[in-house]
């Protein structure tokens, strides 16, 4: 069994108000060194181990975790316990 | 400057409903050896270097970014570039 990490995040220049939104709420609680915040997904997903692991990963996120046109993924495979 | 990444996850025993719901589809695509998804959100924050920022991460964590009734959350500082 492996534990797959996945970070989805918005590529450069995608404009995110999600984010926008925490920065202007973390500056009304008089938080003012905060300059920016991308908000992302993170998603632990518990599979069974397999040759190609990765590329089944791969085409998990193109195929409905992230959207590939306007978001980034990164993940890392571990052992799960 | 520093980015500091930030990860919040749903505590051990909390339901996940967007997981189950992920997990799911997943199935629905024939990957049929996923055993569990569990959903979180991954922040990247822009802040001046001071000192004490690990208490002022900590404080807009648990005043803002998550829930610490449900939510637990993790974060790393780096150097931003």
């Amino acid at each position: 069994m492996r534990k797959v990490k996945i970070h989805i995040t918005l590529k450069e220049g995608v404009l995110d108000p999600q984010g926008k939104a925490v920065q202007h709420s973390l500056k009304s609680l008089e938080y003012n060194n905060v300059h920016d915040v991308r908000v992302g997904k993170y998603m632990e997903v518990l599979v069974d181990d397999k040759e190609d692991l990765e590329a089944e990963i791969d085409k998990m996120c193109d195929q409905l975790l992230a959207n590939p046109v306007i978001e980034n993924y990164t993940y890392t495979i571990e052992e799960a316990g």
